[in-house]
């Protein structure tokens, strides 16, 4: 932890010492040096006291910024963990060698629609079967999802057409039934700092997948992830669905493909990319299915639906069957190189 | 609402007659205009079937854009509801002729350090005390809030220096306690979109203070207040508490001013500014406080302790005693022009 | 154009009749409806009539809101020009059926630094050598370029390795020398809104290469490059180099990969990708390489030096020679498939 | 400056020993820490040195991040200059115990135009009037400005009404005839990283008004101000005038009232607040020219026009004149606090 000192006391030996005097209370070593213009102290120590110094220092007046170096993330960061997490799932591998490629409607709606879904995800070498049935929306007047009914179907289409199932938990009270009926539990963008939900979900024995909060930045999502991973629940990956900026005039958001490299170095979770949410009109998605293999992330996760128009929550951003169809098509000779690349290296992309 | 087809479609008497035929499908009313370029159609209509049909529309390929002209947000919309809305409060009124300060510690973590608070707080004239129980924290290794014990040292504190008391409520489980304990519940900016809490503090009978979301529109800030206002449930306001935006370096957030009079012009409810969370520095607060009486808002909430660098949260944006009464003295001026202005109306922002 | 007409303006019949009066003094047609809450009004017509009118109406009391259908950028937009532009250099095609790889040194340093980067790029199958002059730099105290000199050493080098030379000019005054030195004119991103720099570089007879402005929207940038594209002026291209956004944490900007398929839809022009500037750190930039190609870029723009840490500007962004040998060799089968596909379509990447 | 080395680097003696070498070499004290993951290393010294080690160890492969300490801008900040800067003005003082008030249209239009404003400005105790001559319009098609014509206008209006004047200057050729004719230099947010311009400013004698760039953060406008203050040149002053956010719906940008106190700890400039490029819509304006001088800037710049409907620019955002007339009658009690304030300190808002 590197501690600089306002201008006026970098000149001041009382002040100066007040604030040492603060790091040693927490039994942390004090490296004072006295620079042209400001005094910087470097704090050397680990664990709870350097956080506790740090929020105390913070709020000194002698002190104009702390900055922390040593990684609070001591579950999700590489620093601790340097080999990649894999983890199996219905027969592939997660973070493995193989790109997964996860799809399915934004909402289950009804039996033949989720069966349809599954149908053409399974034809086209789709991995997972996506569908929600608990739907936060923006607007109390929105449709809210079958739930448990919805559950039950989406079991049963991924079990027709041998695919494993991901839905979101909405609340704490949705954990035991997605549990029950579902293979990977999805943490959506709007709860990614819902830390009671966090907490709770970290005591489930499936795989999560953690998405993106709408405009958190990398180091609050891996202080998201922390919540759930820990020695013995280490099946939890991320899911990027873009994030907020100032250009919404065509896409729903920016996707951030940067963060798969950005989070490659920081993470050895898995990376998932949401192409649908990102873009929020389906035009842009079959590009960014592609970008989203070159960049290096380990799977994608995409909304399609029989009947867009007939969709009753986010048919804008849905790919039709054809949509889908041909969008898979496109993307078999960059998932052949990506297998390529793998098979030398699990990490071709960092230089 | 307004739909704008595409060029091609624009030109193309059956694409135009499918995107018809999907509106009068609903039981809306058809105007169809073709421009120059792009044939553009109004659709007439109330209700349910705006939105159903909406969602459709926007996800057919014929369709370039939707805009919906009529409000969605019956409830908190100032369309349906133009007289302000006002509630009593311990003998003052929220919403009304008074500027409403409330002020305390981001975290309750002792009886002398509550009772000092609100001994402070009621000495300088303040309304209301805030003290957090529950704490949402961005980190796990974070200090969590002292629960129930908590609460009930704010109770006490409020009693004894005759101030009513605000606390947050981070989830469901919370509410009762928070709705026996406190007077107002807080539902904090990272539960903006945690749309079951809102569901469910929308049947509590306490007011509630709806913060905005890290990087929420008015819009969606809006439609999460229409999830908690009703009728029966109208004692509701809205807290503004910075933004995030590109600019992160000197201030926690970007307190964003222009809400006050945007608010005021959209919705009937009362509007409350944090400038500590805005800030995250205490240096900027006492020039924010200013800046809120004089934009018009109904009142602020602000963090305050009696030895910052000795706070378990948020030490750094808390005012230390001194800081505090000098603020509260520099703001006296401000309330008192406050006070004659609404004296004359209680809107005199808005030209 | 749609003329939205505040909730009180809706219903009153000379409200709407003075903003209809406004509309016709245009010489523009008025098709009024009147919804349930709001009269809208459609105005037809084209030119600059539109635009004037547009202003008017704006600020009218009466009117909530204005939003325009047809395009104002009759130059760059798709909808007048269908067909994707490309144009010849150097005996490749630009926006065409090959992806175009520029590289160079961020500045131009010495003759033996960029002789030795074009012989690199050369080596590698790279097609044109970028290097910087005129720099723009935020501090008036870091290197400001070599200026002429630097042009000369740019022209050796491309000249040396028969490969075509880019680089920005910085204001009017450097436009006859880099058009005399240069092959392609970059206007950069901190220019892009430089009206008089814009009107100015659309004289030049040499391609131009716009960058995208630091946090631009894409109708912003579209409307910069309205500046330039004219009738006989349509060797331009733009270049996606990152946005600004609230994560700036671990890299410089975030790259708007979904920008390659939203302008593929709106405009003819080519769409070269930046990742250097968007990444700001070397580690990200290989993976980024390779989305480029893969979201349907025309091309890239890459930064490299032969000792990064000696470099005089952006050396923390800039690929070291084994670096940029080893991202160009991961490149070659995307590159490999790129050409396969645009041998069948321009376009594979919009559904 | 602080330089953290990447975690195998902290714990390679020769990776350490490259990197010291380097500082060494600019002639600068090591200082080394090693932490318990991360070894620091403090760098002492000044000036150019330290900004060229900088870019070097910036751009090294065992360098994680580099920390500047030292303020780099020597001119602009209070560091160097702790006084606050004022300069006189008309009779007035910028910067000083007045709150000084800047309005008139957004472009001069035609003489009766200008003169009507400059009227009404006088005759609400404004102190200077505004007036665009040369305007930078997003569109090529847009009224780009009366030129010197336009300047003469202002001038003459000026001088009927006692009131110094300013306007923009779009590019360096404005720059002779910007000076001979108004009192005040403005130089646009979108030029606000135009460096030549910059340097071409400073060589001016008459004041300048540096406006903050569309998304630029308080560092980058200080770099800018940097190149315009010098010995000699100081008569400079800051205006914010909003930045760009996520959220656009109501707003033209977010105004950064923040910005006020932040900038009055980091330079001794004095700083104006623009309301109307903020807002984009005049219903706000009026409370945010109260707030700006509850903030504690230093004078607002403010968009009116006779007729704001017929106005070539920015109609939406112009007062008209009775709303002008009101905000100004609403204001006065503000600025009456302002001034008693300032009578006692010039900085009564900084803790």
């Amino acid at each position: 932890m590197i501690v600089t000192l306002k201008g006026w006391a970098s000149r001041d030996a009382e002040a100066i010492e007040r604030v040492e005097a603060v790091i040693r209370e927490h039994e942390l070593e004090v490296h004072e040096k006295r620079g042209t213009e400001y005094t910087v102290i470097a704090v050397i120590g680990v664990g709870d006291n350097v956080s506790a110094c740090q929020i105390q220092l913070e709020a000194m007046d002698e002190v104009w910024k702390v900055q922390r170096i040593s990684n609070p993330n001591k579950f999700v960061s590489r620093a601790y963990h340097t080999q990649n997490t894999a983890f199996p799932l219905n027969g592939h591998v997660l973070g493995g060698p193989e790109f997964i490629v996860m799809a399915g409607p934004c909402s289950i709606e009804s039996e033949p629609q989720i069966m349809a879904c599954a149908e053409v995800v399974a034809d086209c070498g789709g991995h997972v079967l996506r569908g929600g049935a608990f739907k936060p929306r923006s607007s109390p007047y929105a449709f809210q999802g079958l739930g448990l009914d919805g559950l039950k179907l989406l079991r049963r289409a991924g079990d027709q057409f041998g695919l494993p199932v991901i839905t979101e938990a909405l609340a704490i009270e949705d954990l035991p039934l997605v549990e029950e009926w579902a293979d990977i539990i999805q943490i959506g963008a709007r709860n990614m700092q819902n830390f009671r939900l966090l907490e709770a979900v970290s005591r489930c024995k499936k795989p999560v997948m953690l998405k993106r909060g709408i405009a958190s930045d990398v180091d609050e999502w891996l202080g998201s992830a922390e919540y759930i991973v820990r020695p013995g629940k280490t099946n939890v990956m991320l899911c990027e669905r873009g994030i907020r900026t100032s250009d919404r005039t065509y896409t729903r958001n920016t996707l951030d493909i940067q963060a798969v490299p950005v989070l490659r170095e920081l993470t050895h979770l898995p990376i998932i990319v949401d192409p649908s949410h990102a873009a929020g009109r389906r035009a842009y998605i079959p590009a960014m299915m592609r970008a989203a293999v070159a960049a290096g992330a380990d799977g994608i996760i995409v909304e399609m639906h029989p009947d867009p128009p007939k969709a009753k929550s986010d048919g804008a951003q849905s790919l039709s069957f054809p949509e889908f169809r041909a969008a898979m098509t496109l993307l078999v000779p960059y998932l052949r190189l990506f297998a390529e690349e793998r098979a030398v290296t699990l990490d071709p992309i960092v230089v």
